[in-house]
């Protein structure tokens, strides 16, 4: 476990959105005004929340961000609207700042009015509990948490130039996750020293390659939201072109290993399914196959069973709508060849099976063509406990 | 029960080809050469049958349709393509035609050789077993099935200026069933006077209507056909504008009749779903909401569980990409208004939930604003049998 990045308190409390009475208010604050930079659903149908923050994102004068698990406060209409402006402003009020420097994120149920009289205590005590330290970011790690089994959090310790910066995130999300952006929370802070221009550019290039690649059923929701908030307490510029890329790359590689932890937890999932695309003629048409690929419920069903049924994975990708070479088109289940230039080839299932039913992890690599593009997507599979879980779920 | 369209002779009778022993060989045969038109998958992986089909129609020279189940041939390369021409040309010599004069459709198991000794005597043995009958006709329905519970068929006498005709189909499909064209054999046939020209152009506008229209899980298959068989025989002319919109408006509802026992039978399904997508800008925009909610795993799971979560409808929607005014969106559940000018509503929840338990088509009906275009869409639910059935299916 890393140090922290410097220049942030964290805290999560019970505030009683949630009826359970689990952890349900998060806040991060920086001491002083920073960086940050955003990138949100694209979903027409948005939170309250989401508007707000886009209307304040790329900053460089951030002093926090309050984040609710319980009630998305999504399809709430005008109330909606006026409920977000009020958490923003009663943070605000707290911590002597406008309500501007404050971002508000909400998970939870669609369609219910926030429960505001909860929030007036609440919003005390997530002020009072804010604390620089290991505990308070797993409080808040938590208290952002829906239907997740557990917190997802990353944190390293990185060098830029020979020089330390720290780099952590949070994320949650288990289910409703499809690409753009996946439905999830995630928020990355660090302590190197980014304009806001820039924390912007590289956010969305980290999205791109990361949190738009997962999924679990495919459903965008109202609330998506990535973050990325820097103090710049560490002292460390990053500002050349060289910086830029060695962070962007450390930025992508810590928003690949928080995304994947999204379909590993997706509800009921019993595989987390990584899917490659070669050999395309274009990006997108190497990005279509492989969301098509990760939405198709029969290629998902296939894997909890453990069912090397590649006739579904090869047909997936021929409806995707992309170009595709089927002559030239290779697929290898787990590392095992089982397609092969647009033929059938021999291979032993029941081996193929067995990898499939001893590893959490199902690898499918799929070459389309001789073309130079390729493309990457994590997704869960379909169990018969995702099914009782979302036919279960009250609204 | 009507009469069966004139001039046509069906059977249907186990092959082998199906380890069960259950029928798994159909004909149908016209006394005369008779037009044929034919709508295929967009899948790029297709079936070797699908490529021969659609290099022979339209047609005015059909005498014959053989249809397996049990084994696909898609995915097979060069050996399904003779394959395929074999079995075209086994018919033609039973029958005294020319391959190019019989269609070849095939469903079942993907990426596995025809096992063609045993059509050695099937093909015999089907083309002798041919009558002009309801009992052919019903073998014939039975023949085509793979995962369905029970045949497919509509028949009608219908009237175009006041002169009868006859219309019936069969079709098959339960699972791997996505739009462009949903997974499904479907075959049309009347003893009404159309060239091929008019046949093709009216199917086309049919099929846009009713099996493009329909889903299971939204995958599109590599197997993909639907025809349209006219003998002539009842010498009723359809060509003028007027007979052509009669008998164009009779094939479309016959076409919608039919295709909607696909989703009803849907693998596992516990409800139809009817959706409804009116208000929205352009034909595109309607249908692209309509698709998306069908698609939804949420959606479908909330329908399961009689659940109202309305909230999961206008999500769907909101990601489809379509143009959608959310402040002018209304959403009804088997007629009860649950969300209206994009705020949520007070509506007895119970009351809606009983009535999604208790009948077995659940209707969706959603404005997303106030322009011109609609569109329907029909779909099943999914089910903690559909994931069974699906992990549980053998490669």
């Amino acid at each position: 476990m890393s140090v922290l990045p410097s220049g942030f308190k964290f805290s999560g409390i019970t505030c009683g959105i949630k009826a359970s009475g689990a952890l349900d208010l998060a806040l991060i604050t920086t001491d002083k005004p920073s960086v940050v930079a955003g990138v949100y659903t694209q979903n027409v149908v948005r939170a309250a929340s989401i508007d707000w923050n886009r209307s304040i994102t790329p900053s460089s004068d951030f002093r926090a961000v309050l984040i609710n698990s319980g009630n998305a406060n999504a399809c709430t209409g005008q109330q909606g609207v006026q409920d977000n402006q009020q958490l923003a402003q009663a943070v605000a009020d707290q911590i002597g700042a406008t309500a501007e420097q404050v971002l508000v994120l909400s998970t939870g149920v669609i369609g219910q009015l926030m429960p505001m009289e909860k929030f007036e205590s609440g919003i005390t005590d997530v002020v009072a509990q804010s604390q620089n330290s290991r505990d308070g970011f797993n409080l808040a790690s938590r208290a952002i948490m829906t239907t997740d089994k557990g917190p997802k959090t990353i944190d390293q310790e990185l060098q830029i130039d020979g020089q330390p910066i720290r780099l952590a995130g949070m994320a949650k999300g288990a289910g409703m996750i499809g690409p753009n952006m996946a439905t999830m929370l995630a928020i990355m802070i660090t302590d190197a020293k980014l304009n806001s221009a820039h924390a912007q550019a590289l956010l969305a290039t980290a999205a791109d390659q990361s949190f738009n690649r997962i999924s679990v059923e495919g459903h965008t929701s109202t609330n998506d939201a990535l973050l990325l908030i820097s103090t710049g307490e560490s002292g460390v510029e990053i500002s050349s072109d060289s910086q830029l890329a060695q962070f962007g790359a450390k930025l992508n590689d810590a928003c690949i290993e928080l995304a994947k932890q999204i379909p590993s937890d997706g509800e009921g999932a019993s595989h987390l399914v990584t899917i490659q695309v070669t050999g395309a003629p274009s990006k997108q048409d190497a990005d279509q196959v492989a969301r098509t690929i990760a939405a198709s419920a029969l290629v998902k069903t296939a894997i909890t069973g453990a069912d090397p049924n590649w006739g579904r994975i090869v047909s997936a990708a021929g409806y995707s709508g992309a170009a595709m070479d089927v002559g030239n088109t290779d697929l290898l289940i787990n590392g095992h060849c089982v397609f092969q230039a647009g033929q059938p080839i021999v291979f032993d299932e029941r081996l193929v099976s067995q990898s499939m039913a001893e590893n959490f992890e199902t690898r499918i690599e799929l070459k389309i063509g001789s073309g130079p593009s390729s493309a990457m997507h994590w997704t869960s599979d379909l169990t018969v406990e995702y099914v009782k879980f979302n036919s279960e779920y009250t609204t």
